[in-house]
Parts: C-alpha cells; structure tokens; sequence
C-alpha cells in the first residue's frame, strides 16, 4: 500500500473587469503514470515525515508556495485510483493570499486554473479539487474564507468580491451590503481605504477568527 | 507504509436516573502491541477494498454494529502512532441509535465506555476520540445530531437529553424549551407519544436533515 499526500490551494484572482475567481495550481507530470498532465501538487509520503509537513513541503518545492498553515481536508483511497497499484492520498487544502501568491518564487511546469474551469486532470484529481469546492461553499463559513482569502481588514466590495468568487456568479451590491450591515460578526474599524481621496470606502473586520480544523 | 482504519461510534445511554451520556464501545487487543488494551474497532486496510467498507466490515466484525452508513472522520499518521513502524490510520466515525446497540450480536472482547470517562487506549485512540468528541460538540448542529441519535420524531426533553450528554451538563428544563419553540427547523408534527394517558408529549422532527458528508 502506498501513500501520498495532495493540496489543493485556492487563491482570488480579479479579471481585468475587476470581477474576482477562484484560481488553483496544477502541476505538469514529468513521469510516468499520467506523464504530460496536471496533477495537484504533492508526492509519496516519506517514512520519517509528518503527514502535514510532507503536505507543506511538496507543495512548496513544486510550487513555491508557502502557506502559514495547511488544513487536512479529506483522504482519497479508491481502489482503481491509479493505474499502478493502490495509493492511499492525504489531502490537504489552504486558501491564499494574492500577496502569497505573488510571493512565491515562480516554478516551471506550474499552471494556475479557475477553479470552475478546470483541464481534465491527472489521476481522481478534478473530483478532489470538485469535493474542496463542495466544502468551500456548503461548510466554511464567508467569515473565515474572507479572512483568509484578504487579510485582517477589507471594505464591503472586498467581501462581495469573495462571496461572488466562491457561488461563481454575481451579487446585487445594495442587498450585499444591507445584508452583512447587520452581521454581529462585522464590526467597522474606523479605518478607511488609505489613498483614496474621495468618499474612501471604510475598511472592517471580523470579531472572531476561529483557525477552523475540520 | 501500513493503513489501517478505525471506527469510531458514538450511542446515547440513559443511567438509573434517566440521564442520557455518551457512551463508546472498544475492543480488547488480543495480541502484540499493546496487548490487552482496549483499542477503537477496526483493522488493516486490504489492497482491494475500498476504506468506507473495510471500517464498516472491521466494525461488524469486531462489534456486531452494523451503522446504516459511516462518515470519514480525519486521518492520524503521527510518525511514532505505532511501536511497530510507521501506520496512517483513516478514522470513520457514526452516531448510532440505542435500538441499533441492541439489535448487535454481543462480541466478546467489547466492551463500552462513557465517552467522557475513557480508560488509557492503546497507540493514540485517546486522543482520536477526542478529537471525535470536539468536532461532534462544535461542528455539528444539534438538529442533525438528535436526528441521528434519536430517529424521525423525538420529545423536547429527549432532544434536550442529546444537548445534555453531548455538552456533559444539565440544562434548564424551562429555558431549555423557550429556545428550540423558537427555532425555524423544529416542526410540531402533530404527534404525541403513544401509551401516555395523560398530557402527553408532543412529537417533533426536524424540517431537513441532510446527510452531512465532512
């Protein structure tokens, strides 16, 4: 029986209309079996090698990306996964900042994907990647996935951004904004948005920050 | 590399008094390592089948339970779990009913514990109930669990007996009912318990109950 770890990363990307998507990264397979197709970053676990830390090292040295933490997100086992023998996949996740992203040393045979427009991939990939998307919009809450996803403050339209990134399709932007006005999880900082010298938008943030660990 | 998978089951148990708490069966180790301990049911993983079957065929075999379905609960693959090298233990866990416990052939070699009174277990089971115990107090609703535990159509003071045994406390009776008579997702079914002459019970249930796959 072998055994591998996986991490699907998600990250906001905004197109040039502004609009953000969710992309993820794949990595190019250079070996056989599935040789020529993207995979999610990960490899064999190593005997003497935490579980989570094989996760962050694998994803770091193909896609040079370095998440301050990594979740467990579900483990793949079927038994006609892959074509040479049983492997048994840990599966980790992290959302990203595009600060984090823009960060990382840029690595060859990486692509980054919007996650609802996704290659067929190598191996049961796109139904992990598909299981993660389930999870991002049925059990995280919007909170948290904003937080992660911008940092400890961001405006109104900030928010809205990630909500529409995550349900893939627009938002009504008055009805968003009345709806979380009344959130007792958002609180105003008394901060605006710094350089902007007109009607600068006000900047929030969350009153808590569970570290979620499903 | 080795795979193993665990079951972790958790019933509602009544004392003498009327009490619901949690109880959790486990099974005595009959052989090295950690012979004679008191271990999560379950077993090694075979190379053809599938996870979900070989902890729902490790329970039954062990246990005589035979839960309608399991659900993944984590994966433990701590470098030094095992004295014996390295094992990655995928762990299922079920809320069962007390009429299911019963309808069990009784195995020798079972025994079952309250979850919050365990003894020492064998390699690291303490702490994977545990964390059992964790997710099933913060990350799921009491809706689902009261489903789960007491079927279709239950009493207030039963679902305030689940509320009970997880949380390890009593509530107020009072308080207790003034809060769910305001809830969206309880529904008066128009029931009452059978074979109560006098005022008896009404008979809820809940408005959904999905079936939550984490």
């Amino acid at each position: 029986m072998k055994v591998a770890v996986s991490t699907v990363i998600f990250s906001l990307r905004q197109d040039d209309a502004g609009m953000p998507s969710l992309w993820t990264p794949f990595v190019l397979r250079t070996r056989e079996p599935q040789l020529g197709q993207w995979a999610l970053p990960g490899g064999w676990l190593p005997a003497n090698e935490e579980l989570e830390a094989a996760a962050a090292r694998t994803l770091g040295e193909t896609t040079g990306l370095r998440p301050s933490y990594l979740e467990q997100l579900y483990t793949f086992g079927g038994v006609d996964r892959s074509p040479t023998g049983r492997v048994v996949s840990v599966v980790y996740w992290a959302l990203v900042r595009a600060s984090e992203v823009e960060r990382a040393e840029p690595e060859e045979n990486v692509q980054w994907f919007p996650a609802d427009h996704l290659p067929g991939l190598a191996f049961d990939h796109n139904q992990i990647v598909d299981y993660a998307l389930e999870r991002l919009r049925t059990k995280m809450g919007y909170a948290d996935i904003a937080h992660r996803f911008l940092g400890d403050t961001f405006t109104i339209a900030q928010l809205r951004g990630v909500h529409e990134a995550v349900l893939g399709h627009k938002l009504d932007a008055a009805n968003f904004r009345r709806s979380v006005a009344t959130s007792p999880d958002l609180i105003d900082t008394g901060e605006v948005v710094s350089g902007t010298p007109h009607r600068p938008p006000k900047l929030y943030r969350f009153a808590t920050h569970p570290q979620t660990k499903d």
